[in-house]
């Protein structure tokens, strides 16, 4: 990769971006697309309509401005903590990439392009000048500019240990004076209890309350048992796609000519004869369904399962962290997510079912995280201008054009891979789904973890440690002389990276800011759906959001010191990111759930992972660069990294995994001068009620649409 | 190593042995032994003095049929539970070894004595046989005969399984039985807080009290906080010192001629003015402590920890078990140590140094690990013959001798590593006392682990690997192909650990039995020091006992199917350490403190470890020994065997860090009819007082020793 090829990439994203940016400016303010640009505000009740106005197709930059100056107080009341805690994983990214950039600009690429251990930098041809001159593979071997690295690593660790423990002590605080200012919420007053031992002469429900009104006569209030819906769920959905099925047939008189002129189930009559047909299923299903919503209050239709609710949040609290019965794998108690929060699928599976899922997903997750690399690399390797030569011969005059081949080399590999990651999340949701967690953010936050595992493995590790699958096993299982292994692979990946970040990076944050897919599809599914149909606007997804932000800050990290000329596209990135992600919360998210920044010790971790990974990377660099002294001396900096990790994890993750007997007794005893409290504990019986319970209305509905018809 | 040889060794132990036995027989029944032969009974209160019998002086192996046939209940009601379940593990390891000792010795060692691949089995010549032609590397390269040694490792796994899983259950309800039939005990209503937070305006004790009164006005008892008695424990030991001295001088009436004829200190004068002179140093070091005691009353020697009592066994758990205080770095809590169990130097020290204390433990126990074989293999080499011959010839002509060749290379390899184990229990004691444990119990469990490791490292995988230390490092940080590693180095050693377990572990198990140590010491001491002086049964030590007869459980499950002769000499050690035991816990030992078999899941998990580790090793061979299909087929053991040792970990290990609710409450309950309890909490406040604050006694004794040689 030649500075020329970075410069056309950049161009190109560039010009991408202002187009992006003209578009979206004239888009958002269609009065069509709301439902894609400003889901969450129609979802707060804002006009749905606008009168047409000239100025709606004049690209107006004021929304960039409205989205910068938001404060984070208002953040914080708009989108709740959790929101608030990912905009400063933005900020803290661009604090430590804007100091490690000065450094790295500054200093250390003058000093790379000094060098000539591969060769001189060509002052002349500057834009012929390989991306490699920079980096700090062209510092000579054994020379003393590599102490200004050496200083340049200790200053960036001891920066990022710093930020690191302001955020975190700062999110801990927020987290703290979170709990002490809201009101009270029913899941601190409840705790999950599952593997209910059975017994023939009582019902779970007779178990649990003797249970726990014989351990807690004091604090128990009452419960609420499980019920198997999985039956329910399954004719629910049934019953939802015939009632959506029908809404389209009346909403639309055209479309039943070109979808149903043939029908595989042999209805050839008219729209009125069809509608009549799918009106009788669903009043079957339904019917069927209210038989089997009743079958579920008999005890045959209890899960072992049960909601237990508290007096106080103290009284729940200390059910949950003390063992309640003298055979540990009975009666084990978890704290309840938010109602909104409860993953009701769970509990139809029976225990073992779930373990052997919970196995089923582990081995899948690493055999999909180790080999997924294989289909990338032979679709990547396709971009090989010969074997594209070969494959297609016609395009070999295209090929011989100098910027042609520039796009091909530096934008399509990069753009596989992003394409291929892409798939990832999704992935990872759904094996977390499967694995047994009770709530959504539980779920959530293991795909995320699984998330950024993936990435360190493929993208760190498989990318750089080129070969096959097998090859790179061995290679990593070979733990002698790592960090030689290291310093040697990872800088002669920078090129790849830096043109990654530039390329696909911006590409990627513009697609969201866009929402090309959704407005794609909403554009597709436009002229079959009422537009009132089911609306609802989309929550934030951790496990998509939060690891491509921390991946590249893992990437900065670790190339900040190798090759620094990765950091002003970074810099740009997250710019990016910040202005988007403070509009997609403003007007597109709604958080369906709040889990108080839950989810910072993952980031935290992580990014003390690629902290110590560069320290690492720069023992070996050192040594590989014949600098012994500066190799043996960086050594005490990741035992300092991991230490300080020991104690920020003594200090500030216990305030992230339960709350104090301090904070719960003082909160209590607030409520108890509250009057209000009886009528919150009457609620509280009501709102962990599973969704397959509620009673149904489609049928009713559907005959105010089926009705005019058949009359 | 040869048959012959093995039979030399065998020959020399079973004679030393006997002669071992009837030493004992003789020596245990001489009254002036028996300080050393049976403290506990001395302790209990049994006469020291019998009148004198010919019987004494002929050998009787009552003591034998006695240690044999004592009754677990027996041994419980003498020795406590934690005694019980020290015997379990060597009754377990019984079992174990000799169900595979039938499969072995029956099955495979024919099987592998039949092939030839190393060499036929010369019948003639038996006593000419290497000990290598009856372990697995003797049976033919793909031979069908390696599926018996196959199915041996499925079955005997399985057959360990099922004893551990037994074990685990039977001593998880020992533990349970043992809570609920116990009477109240003062840390059970008891937890240990420390890093108290300091305030300019009032007292620790203040704040202990303000802090946990306003938490759980109910439950909240009282507490005592800790004073810092370093100073106090120097005076103390000086004090007994000089104390000893004077009690010696005077009931020695002629030592002082010959140990005290020219003094350092310049005292030449008769023994009158030296016993004067010791006790006025004694009267003012004595002063001194006075003051200093008085002084830890004072403010300003609080350390900033506290016992804090609760008013039920429940209050004091939920205390403990939840995080009291905002800040997780203050108000740290533990359950409190039983109050002999309190390890009081911990708490003079302060918090930085405990923290850069235990950091420096974990390097130096690291080190010292690694690091321990060099000078071993050193001196090992030694008894290499040729060195011998070169360092001393004038042994060229002993060493020609066959019987003596066979007993330097079968004996003292052996006994020079053996002796050098000896040191690791105290070392590692040591190193575990400066932690920062604040229990007896905590730091010979902590002790015990260190052990153990040390000795898996250094007996499996550090003697294995020959080679120099950094060539064995760069072997095991090498995970490719790790198990046909282990296979070929494995193997290799058998013999010498059937020698080892044949020679140095009877002698072993024998020195111990016949307390050569102690005895020796109390020969030596017994004319300088009064037979009344302080007498005290000395307490078990797990961390010397429990990894001592896990390391024979270890080699015997690691090395069942690879060389099945070392199970017989296993099978008899254990044998002889069940008497012993069993006899040392009758008439020895005297538990200081109850830990009600808390030990129990490192024996467990060390099983499981060996299991695993035979088990890769038997992939490793049979892949070796080119029979695949046996290799892949025995890769689903070890995962079955981690699954199993998960479940395990679910369904036991909670009852052994914890007990649950259900029963605290349930003898809460129990307490409340009981009238005794008020006189309960008013002892509870006296029994955590740190000995050093004792009134002292001396000085006064030493006057009555001092005064008539005075006057």
């Amino acid at each position: 990769m030649i500075v020329s090829a970075l410069l056309t990439s950049v161009g190109i994203n560039t010009a991408l971006c202002v187009l992006f940016f003209t578009l979206y400016s004239i888009l958002r303010k269609q009065s069509s697309n709301y439902k894609v640009y400003i889901p969450r505000l129609l979802a707060l009740g804002a006009s749905r309509i606008t009168p047409f106005n000239l100025k709606q197709l004049i690209p107006s930059p004021d929304w960039v401005a409205k989205a910068w100056s938001i404060s984070e107080e208002d953040l914080f009341t708009s989108a709740g903590l959790d929101a608030l805690v990912f905009m400063r994983l933005i900020t803290f990214s661009l604090k430590i990439f804007a100091f490690a950039g000065v450094i790295g600009i500054l200093v250390l690429v003058p000093i790379n392009g000094w060098g000539n251990q591969l060769e001189e930098v060509d002052i002349v041809d500057f834009a012929g000048n390989s991306l490699d001159v920079f980096t700090i593979t062209n510092v000579n071997s054994g020379s003393n500019w590599l102490w200004v690295h050496f200083f340049a690593v200790y200053i960036v660790s001891g920066f990022t240990c710093l930020q690191l423990h302001h955020e975190y002590k700062y999110i801990a605080s927020k987290r703290i004076s979170y709990f002490s200012s809201c009101k009270p919420q029913p899941h601190q007053f409840t705790i999950l209890v599952h593997s209910i031992p059975t017994s023939s002469s009582c019902s779970i429900s007779d178990s649990v309350e003797s249970f726990f009104k014989d351990l807690y006569p004091s604090t128990y209030l009452s419960h609420v048992v499980i019920r198997r819906t999985n039956k329910i769920q399954t004719l629910l959905s049934k019953s939802k796609n015939l009632y959506r099925r029908i809404a389209q047939l009346r909403s639309n008189p055209t479309q039943q000519k070109y979808k149903h002129g043939g029908g595989i189930f042999g209805f050839f009559g008219p729209k009125d004869n069809l509608i009549d047909h799918y009106g009788k299923k669903l009043e079957d299903i339904e019917e069927n369904l209210r038989l089997k919503q009743s079958e579920a209050s008999l005890i045959a239709e209890e899960a072992r399962a049960a909601f237990v609710f508290f007096k106080s949040r103290y009284g729940a609290a200390s059910a949950f962290h003390l063992q309640p019965s003298i055979n540990p794998t009975q009666w084990i108690t978890e704290p309840a997510p938010q109602p909104h929060d409860v993953f009701w699928p769970f509990f139809s599976e029976s225990f073992m079912k779930q373990w052997i899922s919970k196995l089923v997903v582990i081995v899948v997750c690493i055999s999909f995280t180790i080999l997924f690399l294989i289909p990338v690399v032979i679709v990547q390797g396709l971009t090989n201008l010969k074997q594209l030569e070969v494959l297609f011969p016609s395009l070999k005059s295209i090929l011989a054009v100098k910027f042609v081949t520039q796009v091909i080399t530096g934008y399509l590999p990069s753009l596989i891979l992003q394409m291929s990651l892409k798939l990832v999340p999704p992935v990872m949701g759904f094996l977390s789904s499967i694995q047994g967690y009770i709530s959504h953010s539980d779920i959530e936050m293991s795909a995320s973890k699984k998330v950024i595992w993936f990435t360190v493995w493929n993208v760190f590790f498989a990318t750089v440690f080129s070969g096959s699958v097998f090859h790179q096993l061995e290679v990593i299982l070979d733990l002698r002389d790592i960090t030689g292994k290291l310093a040697v692979a990872v800088p002669a990946q920078a090129s790849f990276f830096i043109t990654y970040v530039a390329t696909t990076g911006w590409t990627n944050v513009l697609s969201e800011l866009l929402q090309i897919i959704p407005l794609i599809s909403s554009l597709i599914k436009r002229p079959f759906t009422k537009q009132e149909d089911e609306f609802e606007a989309p929550s934030f997804f951790y496990h998509r959001d939060v690891p491509r932000v921390l991946f590249f800050g893992l990437l900065g990290i670790t190339y900040f010191f190798l090759a620094p000329l990765i950091l002003p596209f970074l810099l740009v990135y997250l710019c990016l990111a910040y202005i988007i992600y403070r509009n997609q919360f403003t007007n597109v998210y709604t958080p369906k759930y709040e889990t108080a920044g839950r989810f910072w010790p993952i980031v935290h971790d992580s990014m003390i992972f690629s902290l110590v990974l560069m320290q690492l990377i720069a023992v070996g660099s050192f040594a590989l660069k014949k600098l012994s002294p500066a190799s043996t001396w960086t050594l005490p900096l990741p035992v300092f990294t991991l230490l300080f990790n020991h104690y920020c994890r003594r200090r500030f993750l216990p305030i992230f995994t339960a709350y104090s007997a301090e904070s719960l007794i003082k909160k209590d005893r607030e409520d108890e001068k509250d009057t209000s409290m009886g009528e919150f504990y009457n609620q509280l019986l009501n709102v962990y009620k599973d969704p397959a319970l509620f009673p149904i209305q489609h049928s009713s509905n559907t005959d105010s649409l089926v009705s005019p018809l058949l009359s």
